[in-house]
């Protein structure tokens, strides 16, 4: 299979030392090699090749610097006990991926090459799969444009990277809940907006309210809708659920909202155990209501870099909610326990969700 | 006063032939040098230097590539008839560019070296400024976040970077109304975002409406405010005002709406000529209502690539609404010819805004 792709291939000469697999932390190191493309609007996307990890060299007026026009995406590679490689649904990310494309008018990826790609990479450099519990291979394929020209218009070159970094456990004493602040002030992103495709300017637009959040002692911040400040989005860089007197709440998808792979995938696995699961708009204020009520039993946040983050306290315009008594909930621990097990191949996979690097 | 600056100078060895003066497009060619400054946690803002137009190499992880956080501004140098070359307001670009860094999380850059940078690279590469109406430097500063790490958080590293480009007219017949689509679906920026900072994100997020109102065959989109679709905040990439009943309106600035330099200066002659004008919330219903009832006089946009650029036709939900019959107005007309009038030394500059690079 791999080798009959048009990928070519040009391997190192000179292998990085790996680093300590107990000190991998999140996106410092990077692998062996990376995958490049191009694309002109003459000759579409072109040159698919692995080679050595190098800089990219860029003209000063490419657009990418200017004008933003990039979107990315983010996956792991993970390595099971028996040593297989598995990822975990890499088609949900490269079809999110030409979704984001369409939305910051840069040309859809071949969904095929794309997981082609990961693949390869994976395979070539998959003594970086480091060992150890919750540890794996975090992949981030983007698009930049890069083009020379100031004229605010989309651009008519790109570059397709894939990258990759080994990296720790989330949370290397396991699970651990933590303190969001529900941010009244600064907005992520709102319906008409982008916020619904995974490109750059999200992530800039919501450092300031981040670093504001961190001096007060709150790990994320949860984004309220732009409007009106009143519903509930995502938290950081993660989807939000609420368990609510039994049943499991999540805002639903309305254009500025992460369509999130973990979300989906928490969704999916609710439905499994016949936990009732709501995708609805919530208001911050039902969620507090429910609070002070005593039936809010459980918060948690989904995303790939840490699966479930159970969410141990709220504070909204100074007032504090402790949640489950600031522990991990059942449902949150459970899901943890399950979507890490299928992805390192310690149960049933019951969706076929795992794809193996062959 | 330049030679006692601390911006080392490497001179190109290789002059690059300059473009035929009456094709230079806009950010299409860029002339021999540029500027560069590194910073980083440890030294802060330091080494700056004059080089010879060349690729930026960065390493694939670095942040500008991922979460976006990048500034930039916009500023053009004028050759006087009598060979004298000058800028237009610096000291606002430099102003503007430290509030666009303090929202994305970006630290300042020393202004008055900024603008010493402009004034030294502007001085080396004066020969690009061209000859003929209209024609101009047009000058690029921008930041880019070059740390290799993919955590989402403030860069510790950052490139601060001048280039230049020779530009034409940006009407090469004189100034010439436009038609605009009013945008009801995408939105650009909303209260609480980074609307006001000018940051690659929010150009990224222009393009798809852009790109839909140019098939319909208008030249930009009017931006209409976020939360309710209802209020006008800019066009394209220029801020925007109306001519009613003698009183000459624009948006307010409510930190979505760009500070632009040529709407300032547009107020400020305004004010100058004893014509009224007023900073509120504008909504475009009232503006249809003043065009319907024939009292709305004009409309035009204000920016540093355009100057002045008149409006001839609006198209808000399929309703079209021609503006002083499709003709530039008197006020719009007078602003243009004063505005450039200072910017090329042909008339009194009663604000000292222009700055002379020796």
């Amino acid at each position: 299979m791999i080798a009959a792709t048009p990928i070519q291939i040009e391997r190192t000469t000179n292998p990085k030392v790996k680093p300590d697999q107990d000190k991998l932390g999140f996106g410092v190191h990077f692998t062996d090699h990376m995958f490049i493309m191009n694309y002109t609007s003459e000759e579409g996307w072109h040159q698919a090749r692995i080679v050595p990890y190098q800089p990219i060299t860029l003209d000063p007026a490419a657009k990418v610097f200017h004008y933003g026009q990039t979107v990315f995406e983010g996956l792991k590679a993970y390595r099971t006990e028996d040593g297989r490689v598995q990822l975990f649904r890499p088609d949900m990310n490269f079809k999110r991926l030409n979704r984001s494309n369409d939305r910051m008018s840069i040309p859809p990826i071949p969904e095929e090459l794309g997981i082609e790609a990961v693949k390869e990479l994976t395979n070539i450099d998959q003594d970086w799969i480091p060992d150890g519990a919750g540890n794996s291979l975090y992949i981030r394929p983007f698009v930049i444009a890069t083009e020379p020209l100031l004229g605010v218009h989309p651009s008519h070159e790109y570059q397709f990277i894939i990258i990759m970094s080994p990296v720790g456990a989330y949370y290397p004493e396991g699970i651990n809940p933590v303190k969001i602040f529900v941010e009244s002030r600064y907005v992520r992103a709102m319906v008409g907006g982008v916020g619904e495709a995974k490109t750059a300017g999200n992530y800039a637009a919501g450092l300031k309210a981040q670093e504001a959040a961190n001096e007060q002692g709150y790990t994320q911040v949860l984004w309220l809708d732009g409007a009106e400040h009143k519903y509930i989005e995502e938290v950081g860089s993660m989807n939000v659920f609420f368990k609510i007197d039994g049943t499991v709440y999540t805002p639903a998808l309305n254009g500025s909202i992460l369509d999130g792979i973990t979300r989906n995938s928490t969704i999916q696995l609710l439905k499994h155990w016949n936990i009732p699961v709501v995708e609805r708009v919530l208001s911050v204020e039902e969620i507090y209501e429910a609070g002070r009520s005593g039936k809010l039993e459980e918060a948690f946040g989904t995303g790939t870099a840490a699966v479930i983050s159970p969410v141990g306290e709220l504070n909204w315009l100074g007032e504090k909610l402790v949640i489950n008594g600031g522990a991990t909930g059942e449902v949150s621990e459970k899901l943890y326990n399950n979507l890490t097990g299928i992805q390192y191949g310690k149960q049933e996979d019951p969706f076929s969700w795992m794809v193996e690097v062959k």
